[in-house]
């Protein structure tokens, strides 16, 4: 029956437009009740962890948990349904997040046991990955990640730079302090150094002879410069992406000055949050008919 | 009699002018005496909260607090009194904190009580926020409020992402390290992240196991990097803002190279800081005769 | 005998030359061996407040210390007699730290009594107030200066604020955690929120109660933010300061492109270390006859 | 034998090929070997300073030790042999590392005695000098660099400010918070003045006083105002160098608008990592036969 099949895609995109897409009023409406309830679902997580409340509200802290599992788990089938290849989702990064935060409850009825409780719960708390999924709304933030990437490499030999440094530290600070001092071995002076590098201080180990507090001042002002390049980096990487756009306005006024509001030839392309049903790639422009990944043709 | 009404009005002027501007001598010099009794009163709250100084002292202490409370009572009146709208005052920011900082003393009449008063020398503390008022002598800063304000949204999703990494982070650090090394629960262990990631690093509680220390430099250097880019965000965003009229002025010399000194078309307005009493609104221009948000006419 | 009376001035000239200046040769080797022996005199300052090397030592240190003090007491006075304005330098900054780093060692002469001995030995560490003079030797901090002196009313506001939310913030902790967490009184709560405002985080005093750590994490976060300002601040004037020049020479190459190596019209004047010995004013050109300031004659 | 040499000769530059350079297939697999052997050295010195993991594994880690230090001397050998003047390497920076890296393990056999064995484990821990190696594998940080140099001055002018500050306040705060609370001596005194200036903030010394926590708070805002300094610096450096290159680039661009994608005469170098064999520079021309600096031929 062609009807029936037809029927059924109809549902399928009706369905794909309310989980992927966030222009119309019920993908809006979708989204802010999913943020509602990963948000409701971390806050579970969290007084579940507090011994004085878990005590108490155990029960109702085990129904919610199971509410909020049971939609999840609805919603992560709905998704592989809509979509056309739904492998594609399933490998790609929110599919697998998707799956981690709605498996461990089911997860903790194959593995019944009394003494087994305490691992299932820790494998519950992955769910707080689900908190990534928030990493859907961010968007606005392609500017900042431009910087980012730009400046990747350099901010890649400066970690590299300050890993040596606190490895060379670590090292001499253990032979200078010494396990009675709380440097018991040098993954530990290791990882006091880079404490100290990025000026966080714990406390917890802090040197005690006047040589090692004679090198800690060096290795603390080493931080305090060296704190200057991974900012000066993005600093300058921000401003750089920032005035290309920039410069090629000035240009063109500077040849036509007498014109103060002249209409420069931005083209802005308006862009909206559908995604295509066929290869799952967003970002398409708002008066597309068809996917520019693939040319699935797209449902407005 | 309109006679009578017409003096009343011009009380009323003369105690707007000498409470809202600082441009006359008068209200400049309320203005002095009001900063000065604010800082004084907020020294008072400082030394009662002392133990052995509130001992020696309370007397004196309890009359200083209520000599403040009554001179602070007789400017909040006076500014209901002397603005045209007194409602839009009230539930103005200032209006607000001008009321909170008076009313906790009075309060402390009606709920008299030996046990109360605890509770009654807290409700007092809130004084303290009459050092919000010290705002108002700000003002300068209104480049760096234009900073902040354009990078709002970066810094928005640069704390989120923050909050994020704070939240992962946390539980991984409660799995790894658990109660019995100070990580009880996930909110404090997120708690624990927040202070690692900003570099504060208080140290009450610390990773104990060598994963827990080994998560925990890869934290210190995700900060110590993230670190850079509210930096770069507000820097670039200062850089910007202070260019714009930089930029203008280029390009005005580079077509008139010739004069040196040539007179850039630069008007400066010249703002006082008299406040519109009808509609509260200040910043006019100096030479202005009519408040420029409702009309009404100002007296100079 | 006006031939005396020459020779007396020569005689202060050459002394004016050799303590004022660093151009000679002279010169040099007096701000060389004067500035071995403020290194020298802290050092002994230093080690004299280690109770171990102190007891072992102390004899050498007081006569270490007697030599030095009666070195810096002829320059002293050889500064006031080689100026033509005596006074002028001694309420000069510089005039009284080297006063202050001189007096101490004859005070504990005045003030003879064993129980004073403890607070005299207090008075001379004042004598590392010496360490100010190295400061003469910067010098090379004009752009860095100028830009700390372009941004200064940035800077105050924004430690105003720092200073505010220190208060609010402080008062709050105060309330929320109370003495029985270490938050003793207002003072020593705003002393901690400051602590934790600019990253340093002792740890000494540290949130306990739940509420406490939420409000912790905002502070921080909040903390975190702000310390992008500054930074923005003085990158921003640093840039702007450090361009004016660069835009002018920009504009020439702009008109005259094809000259790659263009004498561009920048007219560099040498300054030297040379002091007016009447107006106490330095950084006078290097062919300079007369003090660009009182117009006295200089010695070259 | 003339021949003989030749061959010699020829071994000679393969094995320099082999070594010194990063672009011939085998030099680029001697590179990763070597890498992977310093990364798995370094890891064998951090494991056996865990004393758990060295008592269990004491022979195995003995024998991996000995391994690493036979393959590392091998290497010190080739090194010398290949390069036509020995010494320069020797001497050289890297050339006194390779030599540090590998003589610990060959001292312990010279300096044989049960008491002697801590010490020369500590000799043997040098060897994590080793990772200095790494820092051969950098190389794109050039314009990091370049801004570091071109900021060299300004940067010990304000490290030397932040030491003077240091010495200034460490001596006040040891007058007023004297042994009693932590504050032993004047260096112990500078050390936490250090700690607290640059946001480390240990928290193992920490003011009790009300006067020594004031004082700490100007310090700890005067940190964080002066933490501004050395990030403006070298965002400036860094953005005015990443400029010098675009500023031409616009200059062309301005006069031939036109020309969107005009071929800017920006004539890029491909330089390798190939090392003079005589004079041991590197960074040719990837088409030179000679050597930059002392005309030596190169071997492709």
């Amino acid at each position: 029956m062609p009807m029936d099949s037809q029927q059924k895609q109809k549902w399928k995109h009706k369905i794909h437009e309310v989980i992927y897409e966030a222009d119309t009023p019920s993908g809006k409406l979708f989204d802010i009740i999913l943020l509602v309830l990963i948000i409701f679902s971390i806050i579970l997580v969290m007084l579940e962890s507090i011994a004085s409340i878990d005590e108490e509200y155990h029960q109702l802290l085990y129904i919610g948990e199971w509410v909020v599992t049971i939609l999840f788990s609805i919603e992560y089938i709905l998704r592989i349904i809509s979509v056309k290849k739904p492998l594609k989702y399933v490998f790609s990064f929110f599919g697998i997040v998707d799956f981690l935060s709605t498996i461990p409850m089911y997860l903790s009825f194959v593995f019944v046991g009394s003494q087994a409780l305490v691992t299932l719960r820790a494998l519950r708390l992955l769910r707080v990955f689900r908190i990534l999924k928030l990493a859907r709304y961010l968007g606005a933030s392609n500017h900042l990640k431009a910087s980012l990437i730009a400046s990747r490499v350099k901010i890649m030999v400066f970690l590299f730079a300050v890993m040596i440094t606190s490895v060379i530290f670590g090292t001499i600070m253990y032979l200078v302090e010494g396990e009675a001092n709380g440097f018991d071995n040098i993954p530990k002076s290791i990882y006091w150094c880079v404490v100290t590098l990025t000026t966080v201080g714990f406390g917890d180990i802090a040197p005690q002879t006047a040589l090692g507090q004679l090198i800690t001042t060096f290795i603390m002002i080493l931080g305090y410069g060296i704190i200057a390049v991974p900012t000066g980096i993005v600093s300058a990487e921000y401003i750089r992406s920032g005035k290309q756009s920039d410069d090629k306005k000035k240009s063109l006024e500077s040849n036509n000055y007498d014109q103060e509001n002249d209409p420069t030839q931005h083209v802005t392309i308006h862009l909206n949050s559908q995604h295509c049903s066929n290869c799952h790639v967003s970002n398409h422009r708002d008066n597309a008919d068809f996917c520019y990944n693939c040319g699935n043709q797209l449902h407005h």
